[in-house]
């Protein structure tokens, strides 16, 4: 993960560029890993960094401390935010790398938003403290031939059963730019600074006009944070019109091969909520319909993170 | 898995071009996945195949059976091969795809050796029945910089204790053949039909011998398998000189970078054997000495893949 450039690279201009945020504050990084946020506010005079981190990777972060001689700063506390006591009762900054696939897929946002309900001080800090969702839509037969049709005929038998859990999941990858047909449409922006668990469940519109006479195979999401607290507003993108990130797109393919013509749209919504069976996967429902020249249908699609 | 067409065209090849091994005859497929070498089996004639799998993807199979009309021959049964009874009391060939990285990474062999002994024919066949590891030295200064030395300085601080454990772990990658600078040693050879699973557990003598004058900066594993009862020999390599497979090489990182004249050897021994604690990992003991005329090294090494 460290070696997403982009994501890293982020955090360290963040905390680098504005030093005034962090000097004299205690801070909280949750979901540490090696510790390297913690590091980076270490580094620019935070008073107090508290690193948390469930994994065997808490031993790591605290050796990677002390090499760097920063174990009078940095406490890492292995455990999880929601069992673990703090030392303190309050922080200034709630800092966490919480994001995952399709931002919400075993993301860490509810631990963050406990742990800022729990020590955040008043006008305390989360950073980041805002994520949108996007959605557009993409060409990418050769790609569905191989991911999705390949399972109506494998050496020579039907496996089409494959074929209907295949087109079911999201399938995470880098999508090409050149295959988007529409523009982008925002989908839902959080503001991790207020927002409760339940804005993570949400129903969306969209409206995706092609830019082009195309074909569609596809509807890519995809997602932006920002730290807008920061003397100047930064963030990133994992857009596939942005440097690719580990977290890549991620494609919802559709029963549909939609022949749209410039100027005409696809219209729907989207509902995105946790599985109530398992609340780690992510329920994707999809309604969709086109009335163009030369395709017109209507259609609801189910798909599910797991 | 299925994607991965050296492995499966292999094994279709096997089976279509020698149905006269298959003909009237019971097979117990362990592991079988979605059912794919039984399906293979059928069709060529066999009397029944048993294919037994564990996970999930047993109620798949079950359903592609269906799909294909073989319900009748084939039998999907769902569970562990330790755990399972057989409705017959005897088998005339055991297929399996067993093979893990590093051949004995996460492998299946154990489950096909006590299939083998408890159900299989006296004289019946075991498909694959010889599987060889091979051993062979490289240059790599740009992927060891990248995934190793990368650790020594993160974004400005000091992750070197993580460099340590990255050295220990064998990384399953692709093996440019251009890299490659000494000759391919064998390491072992293991008859299915015949071995014990002690026997996977063993010690090895190498001496890798300079083909130009070069740098060595890892060892290389892979292994080949093969089908000897055929009506001629069959089999494929997952070598570094074979068509890419899912199973790549396996990349032994040295502590030294060895400078090698070419004729010079790098000799040595290494002893393969599960972890003690946990028997899922492999834990690999190397030990290297060059004596030539720029270099002049003799190291231990351990490597555990998990």
């Amino acid at each position: 993960m460290l070696k997403d450039v982009v994501r890293t690279k982020t955090y360290q201009n963040v905390i680098y560029k504005n030093s005034f945020l962090f000097k004299d504050k205690v801070v909280l990084d949750v979901g540490a890993g090696t510790g390297i946020l913690s590091l980076f506010c270490a580094k620019v005079g935070a008073k107090h960094v508290y690193a948390i981190e469930c994994s065997s990777m808490a031993d790591m972060a605290q050796e990677i401390v002390k090499l760097n001689g920063y174990s009078d700063v940095i406490t890492v506390i292995k455990g999880k935010v929601e069992e673990i006591d703090l030392p303190v009762p309050q922080v200034d900054i709630i800092i966490s790398e919480w994001m995952g696939y399709f931002l919400l897929y075993e993301n860490m946002l509810d631990t963050v938003l406990y742990a800022r309900d729990k020590w955040l001080v008043k006008d305390g800090l989360v950073l980041p403290d805002k994520a949108s969702l996007y959605l557009t839509a993409i060409e990418d037969a050769d790609y569905k031939a191989d991911k999705i049709e390949f399972w109506n005929e494998v050496y020579g038998f039907d496996m089409s059963c494959i074929r209907k859990q295949a087109m079911m999941e999201p399938l995470v990858d880098t999508v090409d730019q050149n295959q988007i047909v529409t523009n982008c449409q925002l989908l839902k922006t959080m503001d991790i600074s207020k927002m409760t668990s339940g804005d993570a469940s949400f129903t969306a519109l969209f409206k995706l006009i092609a830019e082009r006479d195309d074909y569609i195979h596809a509807l890519v999401a995809y997602f932006d944070v920002s730290f807008t607290k920061c003397h100047k507003l930064m963030g990133f993108s994992t857009g596939p019109k942005s440097r690719g990130t580990h977290w890549k797109q991620t494609v919802l393919y559709l029963e549909d091969v939609i022949t749209i013509c410039q100027g005409e749209a696809v219209v729907g919504s989207i509902t995105v909520a946790p599985n109530k069976k398992n609340p780690r996967d992510v329920d994707i429902m999809l309604k969709y319909s086109v009335n163009g020249r030369h395709c017109r249908v209507s259609r609801t699609q189910y798909h599910r993170m797991r």
